[in-house]
C-alpha cells in the first residue's frame, strides 16, 4: 500500500490553520515531486533529494557527483567525512561565484551535519545555506518566551526579523531561534541564541524547558527544506523584556495567546516558524479539538515522518545505474 | 517515491523508549502487511483494512461484503448510515454467537463512528469491540493527572486496571481514559471518565487542559488498531487522591516523573497507553533530546499520519474488481 499524502478534502472546507499546516508542508504534500526529484546518495544511504534545477548544475561535476536516471550519488571513492565535505564545499563555492542559486547568497561559513537520521554518525558537513539544494534534513532550536499575566492571561513574545536578514527579512518570528551547527549541542544552541537574540539573563535561562520537536517539509524558491525544530518553552517574569544583542532583530512584541492564531496566519509571519508557535498553542490548550475542526490532521502535519522518508540503505545497480530502495512500503 | 516505514537501524542500537514506540506502532512499521491486508471500502472511500483472518469470515456474507482481489467493499446498495450500520451489526452479532473472534467477546453495546477522517461525516457506526476487525480508526481521550510536589517535584497519577476488564486486565494505565462513543464530545468524554474512573470533583475539572493528541497503529491478537488519543493534562492539589467510582480500577499510584520512564517500559504497563504518558514526559521536559538519543524518531512515532493512510476516494473497477487508490505517492 502506498501512503497517501495528497489532498484529503476540498480546499473550501479546510480551516485556516490546516491551510497553514499544508503550506509549511507543501513539499511533503506534493508527494516529494517523485517523478522529477532524485535521491541523493552518500555512502549507500539516501540523505536528500535533488531537484532538476540543481541537477542541471551538478551534472558539470562528474568527479564529485555520479548522476544516473535513478539517483545522484556522491563519488563513493571519497575516503571519509573530511574528503566528502571538502569536495562538496569546492563545488558549492564555484556555484556561489557563478551566482547559480539564490540560496547560496546566504552563505554563512557555518556548517550543518549530514547523516542518515538525527544522532547517527555524520557522513559530511555542508554550508547551512546549501542544505536546501540537496534536500538534506536540517535541525534548529526555537524558544517560545511567554508570561502568565494576571489580567491578560498567557501572552507570547514574538520577534520581528531585521530587514537586513538574508532569509525572511522583516517577517515576524518566534522569540528566539537558531540552526544546529556542527559541534553545537541542542541546549547549548538554545542558550546561545537566547542570549544573542533576546538578552535573556543567565538565571532566567535555568527555566528553559524542553517541550518536544516539530517536523515539516517545506519548499521555497531557495530549495527543499525538511526541517525539525527542537522546541523550548521559557516562562519569564512579567517585567522581562527581550532586547536584541546582535542586530538581527528589529523589535519584539508581546501578544495574548487569544491573538496568536491570527498572528501566525498573517502574511508577514515567517511560514517556517509557524509550526513552533502552533505547537505551543496546542500544548497550552489554546487551539483544541473543540475549537479547531482539523485538529488531528494539524497535529499529524506538525510531526511528519522525516526520519523515515530517507535513510534506508540504497542499492546502486551497477548495470543500469538505477537505484532502488531496498526496504519500502 | 515510497515512504519507507521499515527498520531504520539495528535493534541493538535502539533506545528502550524507541523500542516501545516501535512496539505500539508494530502494524504501522510492518508496512501495513500490504500483501495480505485489503482495503475496506465504504461509499467509495477507504475507511479501514481487513486481515486474512477476518476475510475468511466476511466471505460468508456476500450480501453485505463484496470481496475482490483488491479490496472488501461494503455493499454500495445500502442506502444510508442507518442501513449500513444495521447490516454490519447483524453480521457481527452472528459472528459473536459463533465465537469467531476474541475481539467480539468484549462486545460493549457502545458504538464508534466510522468516517474518512476525524470530524468528517460519519458513514456508519460499529460496536467498539469490532473496530479492530475492520482496522477502522478509533479515537479516545486520556487524562494525565499530576501534582507539583514541593519536595518530590512533578508526580504523575497512574491507575491499575481491574482484573475483571476485558482488555488489558490488571495492567497499569494513565489516570483516566475512555473511548469516544457515538454522540459524545471530546471534553464531555474526558469529564465523564474523570468522574467515573477517578471521582475528580467538578471544580477541579475546570483545570482540565487540552494538550494535543497522539496517533499510533498497533496490532494485537484482537486485530488492527489505528488509534488517536486526545490528551488532557490535569494538575491537582497535592492532597487530591483519585478514587474509582465504577469498579473498573483496582488502585491508583502516584509516581515522581523521574520514575515514569521505567513505569511505561515495564511489562505490566498497557502498551497502548504508553504514548499518552510518553507525550506528557516529553512536553514537560522529562524526556529531552539530550537524555534520549532517539528523541526525534520517537516524536514522529507518537504522531504517525493515520489521517492520510486511508481516506482517499477509491476507484472500484467494475471489470476486474481490482481497486486502486486514485491519489497516492
Amino acid at each position: 500500500m502506498s501512503i497517501s499524502v495528497s489532498s484529503w478534502e476540498d480546499d473550501n472546507k479546510m480551516s485556516p490553520l490546516l491551510a497553514l499546516a499544508r503550506k509549511f508542508n507543501c513539499f511533503y504534500l506534493s508527494g516529494f515531486r517523485s517523478s522529477e526529484c532524485k535521491p541523493f546518495i552518500v555512502e549507500g544511504f539516501q540523505v536528500g533529494l535533488i531537484s532538476p534545477k540543481v541537477m542541471k548544475h551538478l551534472i558539470n561535476y562528474p568527479q564529485v557527483f555520479h548522476i544516473t536516471n535513478g539517483c545522484v550519488e556522491l563519488n563513493p571513492a571519497f575516503r571519509d567525512y573530511n574528503e566528502r565535505s571538502e569536495k562538496i564545499d569546492e563545488v558549492l563555492k564555484e556555484l556561489r561565484e557563478k551566482n547559480a542559486f539564490i540560496a547560496l547568497k546566504g552563505w554563512r561559513d557555518e556548517c550543518f551535519e549530514v547523516s542518515t537520521a538525527f544522532g547517527a554518525p555524520s557522513l559530511l558537513k555542508i554550508d547551512r545555506s546549501a542544505t536546501c539544494l540537496f534536500g538534506v534534513r536540517n535541525y534548529g532550536v526555537s524558544i517560545n518566551g511567554f508570561i502568565n499575566h494576571p489580567q491578560k492571561g498567557k501572552c507570547i513574545w514574538f520577534q520581528k526579523r531585521s530587514a537586513a536578514k538574508e532569509t525572511w527579512p522583516g517577517k515576524w518570528d518566534s522569540m528566539v531561534s537558531g540552526g544546529l551547527s556542527v559541534g553545537q549541542g541542542i541546549s547549548q544552541t538554545a542558550i546561545k541564541e537566547a542570549m544573542e537574540e533576546a538578552s535573556v539573563p543567565t538565571d532566567l535561562l535555568k527555566k528553559l524547558t524542553s517541550a518536544g520537536c516539530v517536523s515539516f517539509y517545506f519548499e521555497s524558491e531557495r530549495g527543499l527544506s525538511p526541517n525539525t525544530e527542537f522546541v523550548f518553552d521559557l516562562e519569564t517574569p512579567i517585567d522581562f523584556e527581550p532586547v536584541c544583542a546582535d542586530g538581527e532583530v528589529e523589535c519584539f512584541e508581546l501578544l495574548p495567546v487569544t491573538k496568536c492564531v491570527q498572528k501566525i496566519l498573517a502574511h508577514d509571519f515567517k511560514t517556517t516558524s509557524a509550526p513552533v508557535v502552533l505547537d505551543f498553542l496546542i500544548r497550552h490548550g489554546v487551539v483544541t479539538p473543540e475549537n479547531e475542526p482539523d485538529f488531528v490532521k494539524i497535529l499529524e502535519l506538525l510531526h511528519v515522518p522525516l526520519q523515515s522518508i530517507y535513510g534506508d540503505r540504497y542499492r546502486i545497480s551497477k548495470e543500469n545505474g538505477v537505484g532502488e530502495s531496498m526496504i519500502s512500503v
